[in-house]
């Protein structure tokens, strides 16, 4: 979250066109390159974009070029100047601190998203951006890092002209991309709410610090998914809007569907920041009910012996002219007098309904 | 709640059009087909769709069919041929964690409905989806599981052509069915009403450990409920704006009149969601008051015994040279001291309006 | 507030068109005519519909029929048959658990009003339900128990054609009825305001439980009022839309100034909420400071008694060897020890500002 | 505030157009008029307004009548028959519990603004209604109490044709007065500011429950501030609409300065605002803070002296056959071991980090 | 904070026109004026705006002039006279305590911004006010303060014209000095958010008094922040709107960049202010566990100690007839009493886990 912020500030002071990458830079990049139409298709992967854009066959309705690490600065320019990209394009794709948006350029439309991992051992997940560009014919993704999540998708190209994607365009593509990302968003919060349905169980029955500290971690990433959620449902819905243009009237009725998706995953964030408001507000309450229990026990006993003590001290006490001292059931007496003390005590205390 | 994100998530990573039933699976299906017209109709309630389709009267104005239990996906595909449902249509209606949503198609409008039971017994409701499909001359309902819900409004098309709905064309029956949904949102309503009523009543009064996990489960409960009512309020809005499409102006003032309860049950589930949130801080306010209270029964023993124990320990002290503890009247005196001290204390918490 | 929503359960599950009246039944129907015009007036009151509707001049431009106490649903059947109402009309005027809404039919406007009654004694308000119907030439008006709130309006009319209502016409009638429930608004407000001041000035000098409970039950009364309130703006905010049709550019002035007399009324309720909410943290944090006095009274007396205590067990130990024991000053050595540490903690105290 | 309410309850059950003084009543009327052109002007102050109105000069392009103290309803009459006002205006002039609201009539616009006076001694401010009709060739404004507010602009419009207002009409005339009011928030709101300020150093440091009375004065200021602030918004953002009707392009971008004002000071009251919550916030846990100390002092004072007091009061007791006591080093040894608890004590308190 | 409204209320009751600067006094005045075209630039820097001027090149599309301190109201006034500005955009210059917004005037478009200056010593920012002019070919900027900010753009400018800015008109030198202070927001951010991560970790493990002043410290600035930036988005949406008029098309996607930047500046001041009010709840709730813990301790000394020091007061009374203190074992078989006492005690305490 606050590396997010980081990688902006570093823009900060930079005139418009300096092209920094602010992302991960370990990370060797991978361009694949897929072309097909209706009754053929080619792909091709590696690490030199020339050779790999080889790979296009001649009448391709669509071309989708992937690239997976975005450190070489030199491929990414050699992609813009073929395809005609904006130089604030190329810069937005390089700054990985990006807020999901969507921009209509003359020739093509550039979507920002953010693709979200849930890491199960971690109990937590990790955020990356994905960059995506979408022409008439072609569609170009840029990622920090690799990830299996499209394979689906490419799985589907090549099986053939019967199953899927290949008789339709580019904005089909684009569909079925986007999908992907908003319908892993429902992996992500699955996880956080099983990690909320656990809490929840302990939350009144033993509220421990720890409590704390996990209420605090998710509320941040609810946070944290909320900031990648709100601006990506603008985002369908301005596709939403596009239809004609470069959305077809059929993949329309996709993006809808999209719409409907993040829309639930929204629902879904508000309800559970809901949730966990109540959650800290019940934790709040149950550590003082716990102070009253414990408050209770100490009460009890200071009220129960403080005045048996004294009594007890009074006789202790050397003074030569003490009458009662010398009687012969003084002792039995006394105790018996610190008895009945102690009755009555609990017999207010159950009054009180303390015990 | 929780079970709802998990159906959903496990649609993630499946291709668009693979058709995988979410819910339930335990429920056989059965078909009810009701068809009449304004003099006539038929029934016929079976589990083969093509037997029950046989019930069809020729010059029907209206074709009801009804299916409850969703797991025989092979039913569902021949209905959706049958009707030439597109396939996005098929997937959410076997997809029962969706978000309540109305999409327009070129035949026909598709719903998505959450319905909802009140069970008086567990003190909580259980939640349904019900997916509704209006065509010209037909309307087709899929539940998850049988309820009679509906048995009313099948009751009234059996009982003749001047009772109701029969002179009337789908648009009716649909809104007699969203009304049946939206009415049985009062029931649950009443029922989460009547336990805030009875904690209300202890809030103040005795404030115990219960109610804070009470006061948690209706928030809870209410949270779900805003989920599946929100939308709703949107659906009936849309139906509204559909006069003269699919949507007769006869039919019209009634939709108009779903949309008034709806809203009615929203503005009840906000107040209730605005109670509960004053119950839990008045609930948070008598547990510090009940502390007030304890720590001022410690503090009222511990300054009388304290000061009194101590003069008690002072003449209990072996020094030799204590001319106190010879003279006649020391004990007596010492006690007479004793009972003055408690008296000022005593007066000192009137003062203070401790007592 | 539990009663409405018990009201609007009873509807559940019956068809629409069912007549069933939710309200108190033990109220005797009364209908009152008043039929007028710029010249002349007749008015009637009494049990029986026919009897009254004879009360009517020739050319009346209003006649005003008022129902009081709304068993008797044969009597409304007539009134609906002579008035052409639409079904779902009559059923919204029986079901007195409505919300507050307007609705416009082919030939008269039907509005549904909360009437507001104040108190003094319980220093509470009931809530009532108005309906209106609004035509060329008629209004009528049902309520669910007779008040004297409209008696103003009928003196006015009595009062011959110059001093006031006789000349205007049913859009006029209708405002006066409209403005004279929103007049009344501001008794209940200042009701509750004057309760509001009263705890005001207790909350921070003298928190008792009390309060809480004071506070949670004006809290509770104002959401009533905001539910009942808000839809009431909308609807004066329609009815200044519906210039020119049923609403004379006359009256549309009048109209405008309800509408900033329900905006004040709203804005009052508002801030009246947000002071209740601030006077709830005020009383928290009085709560709490009321334990660090009890506690640092306690502490006082306890860091103060307890050493010295101890000094005085000290010497009551039984060793045979303690030779401060035989010591002449011993005694008034310790005595004095036991002064100097109690000054030492006072010096404490006043340090820390405790006391 | 709460007279706000009240001023308006009085007026509930009166017919509309009953005139009826609602405000202070112990101010004798003062009417000032101001008549104005391009080159002379003339003015006249005194209690009769005929005599006044006589200071009109032929060509006045401005005839300014400012009436200071309402009491005089006849008057108040006179001049509405002169200018030809609708009754409900006169009404409007008489309430002074009115919201701030912008009416347009035929011939003139309606305006009712609140003024406030910051009151230096009292740390609080004063509120009052002012109205304001501005007119083709006439401005009449109303105000409940005289005040030197106005004083700058009679000034500028004395000092002649060459300083200022004379040159433009009625609607600058208009835009100096709000302006001059809008202007006098900035004066309060650097009061409340200054307040503000010195609770902010005292709260953290040292929590009083002074503090918490002076944040809940505050707060509830604002609200008043914020009731009387947000409408007047919309009343500029009116007349800014207005342009080319009553309002030249001229003084236009005069009110839109106006409305950048008005906007400041909301922005500045929700900030104060959010600052007084943060501060409650901040009050609430220096308060538990401060109970964490006085109880940390409680806790090392028992925890230290019960463990040697107990092992004192042991020796204290009277068996026979105690071997210790005749040792002839169990007195030190005893004091030694004392002394090791003491020590054992401190360690644990400095390991926890409370001492 | 409160410097800017104190600032604001020094202007309340003087005539619109009086020029009045409100901000420091102890800069000089420095002229900047830089007038470039395609091909050429001249660069001319002083105190004297006349001379300044003279740097004119003829054919420049653009002319810059940057004025730094804006003390000298007369050199202000005679470059207002230059280029037509209307009185109040003058006096807007000179009142420091501005509201940004955006103003069109008939011939140029009048710009306030608030500009940011991380101090990274103190941890906080500095806030400035920057007033912007935009003509036909010529750029005004005021700034209270000189300021390293804009230094690269100049920079930019006097590279050549392949370099960059020379090429383009006023409305890229325009985007160019917004884009910069916008960028400049997030050096502030990444500073304050520093400051969150560091308090962050601190929170649940060890909350001490001074994380509540950090807090509220921050949660301040957080304040201040938001009224800067917020009214910073509305003003590049109006230049966003301004496409075709003054804003050419080529310019229109930069500023489409800028409005995104600032929409993500404000996103992350919201997530931050909800991350800081988690934080705070955090707080109270680690402070009341660190509350429960002491009084834990408390409670087991006082629960163990009391009993025994109780049964060795029993045998320190001095009764003659006490048969067990003349027992031989007696006092050993009391010592093993009070063992047991403890342990039955310790094992209580282990059963509510609170050792």
């Amino acid at each position: 979250m606050f590396s997010e912020v980081r990688k902006r500030s570093r823009k900060a002071g930079q005139p418009p066109g300096t092209l920094t990458y602010t992302g991960r830079k370990n990370i060797t990049p991978t361009v694949t390159v897929l072309s097909y139409n209706e009754h053929d298709f080619k792909e091709k992967n590696g690490a030199h974009l020339e050779e790999c854009l080889l790979a296009q066959i001649p009448n391709a309705t669509t071309t989708w070029i992937n690239l997976e690490g975005l450190r070489d600065i030199e491929l990414l320019k050699k992609l813009a100047d073929l395809y005609h990209l904006h130089p604030l394009t190329v810069e937005d794709i390089l700054n990985v601190g990006q807020r999901p948006k969507i921009e209509e350029f003359d020739h093509y439309i550039f979507v920002t998203l953010k693709v979200l991992f849930w890491n199960g051992k971690k109990k937590s997940f990790s955020i990356n951006q994905l960059s995506l560009i979408l022409g008439e014919n072609f569609v170009l993704t840029f990622c920090e890092e690799p990830s299996i999540l499209f394979d689906g998708i490419r799985e589907r190209i090549r099986s053939g002209p019967n199953l899927g994607l290949q008789k339709k365009s580019t904005d089909y593509l684009t569909y079925r991309i986007i999908d992907t990302i908003v319908d892993n968003y429902f992996v992500v919060l699955e996880g956080l709410g099983d990690q909320i349905e656990k809490i929840e169980d302990l939350i009144v029955a033993n509220p421990v610090k720890q409590t704390a500290k996990s209420l605090y971690r998710l509320k941040r990433q609810m946070l944290v998914l909320r900031k990648a959620t709100w601006p990506t449902r603008d985002i369908v819905n301005h596709f939403f809007k596009l239809e004609g243009k470069i959305i077809s009237t059929y993949t329309h009725v996709y993006f809808r569907d999209v719409y409907d998706h993040i829309a639930q995953a929204i629902d879904t964030i508000e309800m559970f920041r809901d949730m966990l408001s109540n959650m800290l507000d019940i934790y709040l309450s149950s550590l003082t009910n716990r102070m009253n229990e414990i408050i209770k026990v100490l009460t009890i006993f200071a009220t129960i012996f403080m005045p048996i003590t004294f009594i007890a001290s009074i006789y202790g006490m050397n003074f030569h002219n003490m009458p009662e001292l010398q009687w012969k059931w003084g002792y039995p007496m006394v105790l018996m007098g610190m008895v009945f003390v102690v009755i009555l005590m609990i017999i207010y205390f159950r009054i009180k309904k303390w015990w």
